[in-house]
This record gives structure tokens, C-alpha cells and sequence, in this order.
């Protein structure tokens, strides 16, 4: 795969130092891998986000007013290290708490949590939300093991604006917490990426395969098949998070489509048409609606579809003015 | 390739149905094929922009307060017709004249110059400007035949800024023109697309190699040759720019760096640092940034630099807000 890159050894910093110079007015380096608002709030619950590099604008696009305070940078795929998001926690630390949010990834809950604990040593009380929205990784009565996909941004919005509002940070965790387990997605993914250096793509499909449910950095997924039409795949994706959904029809949802790096932004538009139908064919009503790219993995052709229930408030906050690079909305 | 669509012959109605009805807060349908304000503008200019489909967000992504009124679509890398530019330009119309925006391409030329033509004879008074901002398609002394690429962006903004401030006709035609005078753009290309239904990539590029100034259709470029690092693509891109400049040096500059479609984020981030330091060397002030697809090419994998030579006019007019999918900033 052709990159647009140096040593592939520099691709995070770089990208990073490219990042933070584009847009001076909102972020800045706070420590190396740890991206900050330029301008630290004040007397608000402190928003961490953070995971590995190659999801960009995932997760330093995220930081910013109305979203988060910091995000910890890990290399490509990988969580960053606990030193990382220690320095994230203290750049996002305004005296009332900090919230870590991040994608429920081993590598991430070790280094996550190993940080959070070294923080509470230094008096500051840290709470964790593991964003899990993807139903293809587990059984819903494994819900926990569940991985954090495209469903961070509609959790990083929620609380951010809660956050910006003035919650407590009890209150931030109640509505992370309210708005991952109102937020199901799945993905289907038509070709893989390149980590760079690796020399070889994340995993092999044939030119007329597609598969549903891989996660963001290649997990398998569901099932393998050949490639189906956008109106299919549409179908197949939503009956997958309806089946999941409590409760569901007849309520209010958001719909976002996530572009996964190579798919074309005509095509997204493509599925964003068939999920809506879909999921209208099921009795949800789409009150709100994001297409783009999100969460990304690197180069990876494919998308993915995220349904939220909302309730006025959640709507109330995912609506909240943000000012970040990916404000949402 | 691989595509996240149904039939290929209805790939451009059913992203356009997708995308009016995911932002029907901002925009609607007003005729097949043309996408207006959900809310139609009073007393001002009118702006259409337009083109061939497949480089979204462009052009439907930049109706809205402070950019455009009204967007006219064509088919896959093919011109809108004279009658969808000419419904454009109804819906454009506010009774204070419509300017048209648009690449410089032979078809669009010839359908936007009908439509104007069409539309003065029902007495609404339309001025064009062409954008021409891609170095690599003419030489200095043919620059009336450059192609436009990224560049629209800039001079969408400006002058849908210009007409929201309440500037004449000829007062908008003036902005425009001056932002497309102080634009230059070109890109490197390093994978091709495909056009939904044709079976075949636009163009072949062995595993190795890149193309510098190849256009958002595949139109040729100046020079193929091996990949090389984004350091030393970055700076052959500004090179040429700033070869191309007037006056310049010393002088502040909007930088944009537009991925092409299958080109990651992060690559982008790295290549916006490349481009920078490029641009730095060459002692201009990067004021602004603007980092992101804006003018893709299906799934095109590459990206293209574009430099903006500002005064205190360009900056407060690409400063000013603006309400569109694709807002600018």
C-alpha cells in the first residue's frame, strides 16, 4: 500500500506535529504524545480520550471546546503507555475530576487504568468509561467485551457537552455511561490497511469479498462473503444493531456513518441512504445524522453504521455547540 | 475496486437522495440533481457552484449559510447539464444576480455558459468565474487554462462570504477572482480510481511509483516517477507553487492539504507538515490551515497542496462563518 509518509518510525509525531501546527488556534502539545486545548478550561469536569494512532481524526481532532480536554496518543494500533495518558490526565486536570474515554481494547484498559490509579495517588479522582458500540465483537450477554468503535464519537460528544455544562463528574460518567449503552455499531469491511513498516496489509480478502463485523484494526469479524450491494449491506448492518437494541422501535435515533479511510465519500452517502431506509423499514425515527469519517483504520476500504437511541437529553447534548478540528456536530 | 454501492447507474441520485436526507437541516432538493439551501437566502447574491460528481464533499457539501446557495450535480466526472445549472441558478436567485463558480473543465464550461446565457434571457444577471488553480495543467503564461482542483474550496469561501456581507454582484466577482489570482494548487497522485460501472481504473501506476500534477479526473500530470518520501513530495509540490507565485515571499498564506480519497488521515497530517516546513523555507507565514478531503477523487489515493496568498480582505472572508456540511473553517 502507498503511504504519503517518511520513516515509518516517525509517521505518529510527525502526523502529530503536523496536527498541532494546522491548528494552533485549538490544540497544543501538552507533553509528547499528549495533545491538549491551547486554552486549558477552567472549573470543569477534565474529558481524556486517547488510543492508538491510525484513526484519525480519532482522537486528537476530538479535543477541544465542548469535547475533550486531552487526548493521549498511542504508536499506530497500539494503546499509548500509561505515562502518556498520566500526562493527559494532568493536562485535562482542572480540580473537579477527570474522565478517561476510551475504546475497550486490552492494551488500552491495562494502560488506561494503570494510569488512572498513579493519578488517584496524586489526588486527582479519575473515572473510566470503556466505550464498547460494537455488537459483532460479542454476545450481548458479553457485553463488556464488547470493542469501542465509531460509537466513541457519539460518547465523546455526550459528555463533553455534559462536561462543558457543568456536571459533576459522576454526573459526566452517568452520561458517557447513558450514551454507550444507548449506541450500537458494526462494520463491514471491503479491503484491508498497511501499519506502517509492517511491510504486509492487517489481514487478506479476495477482490470480490467483503467482511462484516471486522474491527478497526482488522479483528475478525462475523462473517466473510462476497461482496453484496450497498442496499444489502445496509440491511445486513442494521438488522445486526436492531437485533440488539433494547427496546427500540418507534424511538428517536442517530445514524452515523463512519468511513473507514478508503471508501469514497459518494459511496458513504450510498449506505448512508440504505442504513436510513432500513432502519426506517424497523420503525426508527433518524432525528439526527453524521456521515464522514470518524474513527478511522488507516487506509482500510469499508464503513460502519451506528444507531443511538436518543432521549431529549442526549440529543440535547450531541446538538451542544463544539469547537474542536472533528467537531460533531 | 471495490464499492460500497447498487447499480452504478444510480450511484449520484442515491448519494444525493443520502446526503439531502441526512442534512436536511441545512439543505434540500429543490430539482432532480440540484441541491439548495433548505432555508433560501434573502436579498443577497446568489452563488452556485457545480461540477461532475465523485469528489465530494465538493460541490453539495458547500451549500449553506456563508458559502453557497444552491449546487449543481453531474454525473460521475461529468458536467451538470445546462438545465441543472440552470435550475441552480433559479434556486440561486435572489433577485440581486447569481454568480457561477466552478472548475475549469470543457464541459463545465460550455453547460454553465449556456445556463448563464438561458438565465440572463429570463433576466436574472449571472456572472461566472472559473477556477484555475492547478499549476500543473498550463504554464504561467496559459494560466486561463488551468484546471481548478482543491482550490475551489478557498474561493467558494470567500466569495460566499463576500455575498453573505451583502457585496453586489460585481463586488463578489471581484473576490472571487482574487481569491482564484492568489490561489495555486497541485497534487501527486498514487493510486487510481475507478468510476462506478466503467470496470477499469482512470489510469495504471506501477506498485512504485507516483505522479506529480495528475488531475482530480486523472488527467496527466508533469511527471511520473518513483514514490518518495512525503518530506520530498511536499517539497516538489511547493516548489512548484511558489515557482509560480506572484510576489510572495515574506507574505502570509492559507495552506491546504486535500486528500485525494483513499489517502489516510495521518498521511495527510504528515504531508501538511512537509508542506509547512516547505513553505516555511521558503519565508512564507502559514496564517491559516486547512487539513481534510475537500475535493476528492472517488477513492483516489494521493493528495494536493494548495497555497493562498492573504491580505487582511482574503483572511477576514475565509475567517467568517459559514453553515454548510462542509463548512470552511
Amino acid at each position: 500500500m502507498k503511504k504519503l509518509i517518511n520513516d515509518p518510525f516517525d509517521v505518529v509525531d510527525e502526523a502529530v506535529e503536523g496536527f498541532v501546527a494546522a491548528y494552533s488556534d485549538i490544540v497544543a502539545l501538552h507533553a509528547p504524545r499528549v495533545v491538549a486545548r491551547r486554552v486549558p478550561a477552567r472549573d470543569k469536569v477534565g474529558i481524556v480520550v486517547g488510543g492508538g494512532s491510525g484513526h484519525e481524526p480519532a482522537f486528537l481532532g476530538y479535543v477541544g471546546e465542548g469535547l475533550a480536554d486531552a487526548a493521549a496518543i498511542g504508536n499506530v494500533f497500539a494503546s499509548p503507555s500509561a505515562d502518556i495518558v498520566l500526562s493527559s490526565i494532568r493536562a485535562a486536570n482542572h480540580g473537579r475530576g477527570v474522565i478517561l474515554l476510551y475504546g475497550n481494547y486490552a492494551g488500552d484498559v491495562l494502560n488506561f487504568g494503570l494510569a488512572a490509579h498513579l493519578a488517584e495517588t496524586e489526588g486527582i479522582v479519575v473515572r473510566e468509561l470503556r466505550v464498547s458500540d460494537d455488537v459483532a465483537s460479542a454476545p450481548p450477554d458479553e457485553r463488556s467485551k464488547r470493542r469501542g468503535i465509531a460509537g466513541d464519537t457519539i460518547v465523546f460528544k455526550c459528555a463533553g457537552a455534559a462536561a462543558e455544562a457543568g456536571s459533576s463528574l459522576d454526573g459526566v460518567l452517568a452520561v458517557a455511561t447513558k450514551a454507550n449503552d444507548a449506541t450500537r455499531s458494526i462494520g463491514v469491511a471491503l479491503s484491508a490497511c498497511e501499519v506502517p513498516g509492517s511491510g504486509r496489509p492487517t489481514f487478506e480478502l479476495a477482490d470480490d469479498e467483503m467482511e462484516i463485523g471486522m474491527g478497526v484494526h482488522g479483528e475478525p469479524g462475523m462473517r466473510r462473503g462476497k461482496l453484496q450491494t450497498a442496499d444489502v449491506i445496509g440491511e445486513t448492518l442494521v438488522a445486526a444493531i436492531v437485533a440488539d437494541m433494547p427496546g427500540g422501535h418507534g424511538t428517536d435515533v442517530a445514524l452515523l456513518i463512519n468511513g473507514l479511510g478508503a471508501t469514497s465519500t459518494i459511496d458513504q452517502y450510498v449506505l448512508y441512504r440504505a442504513a436510513r431506509r432500513s432502519l426506517e423499514s424497523h420503525a426508527f425515527k433518524i432525528i439526527r445524522s453524521y456521515v464522514g469519517e470518524y474513527v478511522t483504520s488507516l487506509e482500510m476500504a469499508g464503513a460502519s453504521v451506528t444507531v443511538t437511541l436518543l432521549d431529549d437529553d442526549l440529543r440535547r447534548l450531541l446538538d451542544a455547540p463544539s469547537h474542536a478540528v472533528r467537531s460533531v456536530p
